[in-house]
Parts: structure tokens; C-alpha cells; sequence
């Protein structure tokens, strides 16, 4: 039984692999799109989206299944929860990487703003992050899982810089205003991507050590 | 055995209507204190996110307990994921009541930029939307939640006046950029919200009629 419980299980986290794979490919596609002017390759976000949404279904459901049929106890019990709830902050980095096309598409109306810089960093960071603290969840890393979260200041420090140099634009050039919006949208996307990335981590700390590192930091 | 997991389940079900009740207040506070002007009641948000911090690890706690100890099948399983789900959209509620009272204490350093119409509107539209998606879930209630699903365009319908509206002020005048982009971010918290409610509406009428209404919609 327990054999047979874990050889699932297995399956199941290969399936949640798969699914954080394509959702952290939807965000460096989403940007790509961005810093190349592709309209096509935003445009094919939406179905990136569809696969990763079709994923969340089957491994929920599959979830349920696993803890109906084999009513795990304890550890295991708790990494059914775990990979249950990952799937929801994995769908919805999916939905930012759509947004990031949506308002890729809308910029590509115009000529170019700035020379894009910290935005593609931002995207290489959070891209990261979601990587690590899968990698943390599937190996039981509680220090990887830390080190996520201490990444995620980075990224918002990043934002920040966005934000501000953006306004700096609007101010001088109201013509600049939609575009300098787009952007600084795009960077609260991709911190949302990070944020995403850190709830798992947090999750994952949580996890292995029975302790709390959540909420040190306010939430956004 | 059935009937001390039935008591249970409902504890736990009042605990969570608890929980949603501060989030949503916690909302109507935020937009209270920026409506009002009161960086007093803005600042006390915070102590209204770690209550419901707090709520959210409790119930988790609370939830994984009951599945350990009564292994319930089918039906049960389904409701207790179910509220293991929606803590995570209330805590995230509680982060966007945050969110929204840090840039009131922002825009409280200058004069009022403009009369707040919308911005109030959204707020009352998507409290009762979350409101609504936790009766739905009580009561089962498949047409409610469906319903509170398509009130989502009516939320994302009044945040793109806001934007747009709030571009042409930036436009005419640069001196407005910052208060105008603290009340765009504003409205896509409260447009966030909105989303939270319809995300757990969506798992409600998944819970209830076994077919899914997701991903119809984009999420943002």
C-alpha cells in the first residue's frame, strides 16, 4: 500500500514539475516577447496559459484522489496539501505571464520608450525563484526555501527602481504616459511572479521544519 | 464517528466565515481611511492582516488535522480542501486591504486629487462579491456562485474608467502622476479582491455541480 501510495505520489510531483516548467517558460516567453517586439510570441501566450490551466484540473483533482484512496498520514498527508496548493499560485503565474502579453501587445503600438534593463532582470530573478522553490519542495531544502524568500526584496527593490524611473518619463513627457503605464504594470506582474514564488517557499519552509517564516514581510 | 467529524467541519466552517469577515472588513476599512482621509484608521490595517494571518495558519493547521484523524471520503474531502483553499484567497484578500491603506497613507500627504466615485464603488461590489462566494460555499449554492463570477466584468469594468480617467488627469496636468498612480494601483487591488472572491466562487460551483466555469474569463 505505501509502496504503491509513493510510487503515485512520485508521478503526481513529476506532474507538478512539468506544470511549474511551463509556467516559468510562459513568464520568460511573456518577457521575451516583450524585449524582442514579437506580437506572435505574445500572442501564443494564451495557449501556454491553456495547458498550465488543464494541468491545475487533472493534478487537484488527482490530489483528491491520492488522499481518498490511500488516506495518507502525517508527512505524506501534508505533501499531498502542499502540491494542492502549489498548483493554485503555479496557475495564477500563468494568468501574470498572459497579462505581461497583453500589455506587451498593447506597448508594441508604439515605438519603443527606454532601453529595456531591470524589467528582463526582474523576469530572470522571479523565473529563478519559481525554479528554486520547487527545486526546495521536491528536495525538502528548507534553506534553499529561506534563501527564495530573502530573493524576493530583490525583485521588489527592482520594481521599485521601475516605478520610479517611469514616473520620472510621465512627468517630463506626457506623451510617454501609456507606455511608462504598460511598463511599470509589466514590473508588478513579474513581482507577483516572485510573490508567487515565495508563498511556495514559505510553504515549503513550513513544510520541513514545523516552523513559520511567513508574513516577515508585508505582502503585496 | 460521521457525526463528531459533521461538528467539527462546521466549527471549522464558522471559523473560516470569521476569517472572511475580517478580510472583507478589512477592505471596506481601507477605502473607509482613504475615503475619509484618515491616515489613523489606515495605519490600523495592519493589526487586521496579522489577525488574519493568524486565522489562515489555524484553519490550515485545523484542516490537515481533521483529514488526518477522520480520513474523510468523497464529499467531506472535497469541503475540507475546499476551505484549505479559500484561507489562502481570504489571507491574500487581507494583504490587498494592506496594500490599499499604504497607498492611502501615500496620498495622504497631498490634497485630494479628485472626488472618489468609482473607487468606493468598486470596493462595496467586491466585498459583497466575497461576501456572496462564502455563502455560496456554505449553502452550496451553484447559481450564486456563478453569479458572483460574472459581477467579476462588472469590478474590471469600472477599474478601466478608473484607469483611463485617472490617465487623462496625469496627462493634463504632471503634478497629479503620483496621486493618480496611487489610485490606479488602488483600484487593481480592489479589482485583485474581486478576483479572490471569483476564484473561490469558480471552486464552489466546481464543488457543487462537478463541471468547471474557470478560466473562461482572463485572470489578471
Amino acid at each position: 500500500m505505501q509502496r504503491r501510495f509513493d510510487e503515485e505520489l512520485k508521478t503526481l510531483k513529476e506532474r507538478l514539475l512539468s506544470m511549474a516548467g511551463l509556467a516559468e517558460q510562459a513568464v520568460g516567453k511573456s518577457v521575451k516577447a516583450l524585449v524582442d517586439r514579437d506580437p506572435k510570441l505574445a500572442g501564443f501566450l494564451r495557449n501556454d496559459d491553456a495547458a498550465i490551466n488543464q494541468l491545475e484540473v487533472e493534478i487537484e483533482e488527482s490530489c483528491l484522489s491520492l488522499m481518498a484512496r490511500y488516506q495518507p498520514e502525517a508527512k505524506d498527508l501534508r505533501m499531498v496539501a502542499m502540491i494542492f496548493k502549489i498548483v493554485s499560485d503555479l496557475e495564477r503565474v500563468g494568468d501574470q505571464a498572459v497579462n505581461i502579453s497583453e500589455r506587451t501587445l498593447d506597448l508594441l503600438k508604439e515605438p519603443l520608450l527606454k532601453p529595456l534593463i531591470d524589467i528582463p532582470k526582474m523576469a530572470v530573478l522571479a523565473q529563478q525563484m519559481l525554479k528554486d522553490s520547487l527545486d526546495a519542495f521536491v528536495n525538502q531544502n528548507a534553506e534553499l526555501a529561506r534563501e527564495v524568500c530573502r530573493r524576493d526584496d530583490e525583485v521588489d527593490h527592482l520594481n521599485d527602481e521601475v516605478y520610479h524611473e517611469l514616473l520620472v518619463y510621465m512627468a517630463q513627457d506626457p506623451k510617454t504616459i501609456t507606455r511608462a503605464m504598460d511598463l511599470i504594470l509589466i514590473g508588478r506582474h513579474l513581482e507577483r511572479v516572485a510573490d508567487h514564488a515565495t508563498n511556495i517557499a514559505e510553504d515549503v519552509y513550513y513544510l520541513v521544519k514545523g516552523t513559520t517564516i511567513k508574513h516577515h514581510l508585508a505582502g503585496n
